[in-house]
């Protein structure tokens, strides 16, 4: 019998399960609310919960899974399968995610933050398929990072690795709410193509604005909001150029919802990289969009469990 | 009998040459001119005749010997042994250095960056002894960058990755040699230094400065050179914390020349650092002083060629 697996996307709002075989087809899935304002507990059994739903969706036991994979907001302790620290989960603090899932499920489950399994998806399934190598960066509130190398996941030693949303790339620049100042997250995260939004006057766009409606704005024909997403490519460019002199990877991938402002952004974003980066790095490293957006993370964290030796 | 090597550090202006065992024991050595200015030719069959004389010094034939390892400043194509750009021996593009080495020693040669070599050297003999993720960062004119993980280098994926120095700080900031703006070792760099010092007021240092004129005055307890180490080594904190965010090291290990200011600016950039780091990678990284500054690129190429399996 060919190996199926389970890989769970935990989010601070959704759960995302995925039952896919060996070559990452899906034979199942599920889609449930996580519920992390009620509890923790809450959050755990919602999660076995889905794995059995996605189960049932593809027709087969779990007793046929020879591990499952979660993916999980947060720093993650992989070796030991818990989530030392999730912002996006008030109160969770070495949490022993893996063995609470494990004895629900009875089965093993191997446990990785969310940023890491997303890129292990997109090298495995999307766009990083023919690479060894590479960075995907997630654009959203905030800006998260996942690095592949030798088509592994850089974790770090202390599961910690691959933060490139709070680098700084002005050591004096804007407050981050990390303790760091002019992180990369507060320039090419949604609130700072907003910024770039608010710097150029007379705009159409007043109030509560967010990434979106600039982005909507440009995609109308808005001069201003172009010229808001130019700012904000430049200076994506900067971030990106930082992480080609870094990591030398031979692919970027954005992902995120910003990422759909297309060659708006994509456009300045690679020229200041290239611009900016060593020729050598600068040149062999492409810039692309992901190309799994709702099924990285579940289909990274399967591929994980795949991979795994439990 | 036991696996004997010869590593060689080959900079612009010297070349080190060290006979080791396979423990990292020196068993001979050889310290000679490169004589870049001349021409490619020379530097070559200088390379060759400090092998020889080094094999010579430990009394050993170059046939006991399995394979050598050279660590050459530049951008280095380590699967070919091609040197393909070195902005220190100027005219140097894609040169065959490890075949050329090698037809003229006659056996097989291995050819690394010289920062990647001295990362693995202070990573197998040094101050990262007992780690397995560092990242060794060399404070001179320039920022040099090696980066170990799970033990190996990290060559990135054409040979330039680890140029921790050339990513930048201050997206608008000083322009860098290197096209970018506001790159690390303009700030961490011994320019940097220099410019800190020539921030303080009523310093007794004018005209042409050096960094170690900052440093021999502070240690003189000169006001002013101290306080600007003490900028200086806040800005070096910056980096760090990015790399720390960036790679979750074990280890942060600085050699060059400034380091030799000691808790000068070991202390700021420390602190620096934590403040600015995310709490787990924050906490779990040390940053030390580099314990082989003259021989870790020699024992690290060394170390390259045990390794090698030609």
């Amino acid at each position: 019998m060919q190996k199926v697996t389970i890989g769970i996307d935990l989010g601070g709002t959704n759960i995302h399960t995925l039952v896919v075989d060996h070559r990452g087809k899906v034979l199942g899935r599920d889609h449930s609310p996580s519920e992390a304002q009620v509890s923790l507990r809450r959050v755990i059994d919602n999660v076995a919960a889905s794995a059995k739903n996605a189960a049932r969706d593809a027709g087969i036991e779990l007793a046929d899974i020879c591990c499952l994979g979660v993916g999980a907001a947060g720093t993650v302790d992989h070796k030991r399968g818990v989530v030392s620290e999730a912002p996006n989960f008030r109160g969770w603090r070495n949490v022993p995610l893996g063995r609470e899932l494990s004895r629900r499920l009875t089965r093993p489950v191997v446990v990785e933050n969310d940023a890491n399994v997303a890129a292990l998806g997109e090298s495995w399934l999307g766009a990083g398929r023919k690479c060894s190598s590479m960075v995907l960066v997630t654009l959203g509130t905030g800006i998260g990072g996942g690095v592949i190398l030798d088509g592994k996941i850089w974790r770090g030693s202390a599961g910690a690795a691959g933060e490139v949303g709070h680098h700084s790339i002005k050591y004096d620049g804007i407050q981050c709410v990390c303790g760091n100042q002019g992180c990369f997250e507060r320039y090419a995260g949604a609130s700072g193509l907003v910024r770039a939004m608010r710097r150029q006057g007379n705009s159409k766009l007043r109030g509560a604005i967010t990434a979106r409606d600039v982005y909507l704005a440009a995609k109308a024909g808005d001069q201003q909001a172009l010229a808001a997403l130019e700012e904000y490519g430049v200076l994506l460019g900067v971030g990106l150029a930082n992480i080609v002199n870094i990591f030398n990877p031979q692919l970027i991938v954005l992902a995120g919802g910003v990422t759909n402002a297309g060659s708006l952004i994509f456009k300045p974003a690679r020229r200041e990289m290239k611009r900016r980066a060593l020729t050598v790095p600068g040149k062999t490293c492409k810039v692309v969009k992901a190309l799994l957006p709702e099924d990285a993370g579940a289909l990274g964290a399967a591929r994980l469990a795949l991979l795994s030796k439990r």
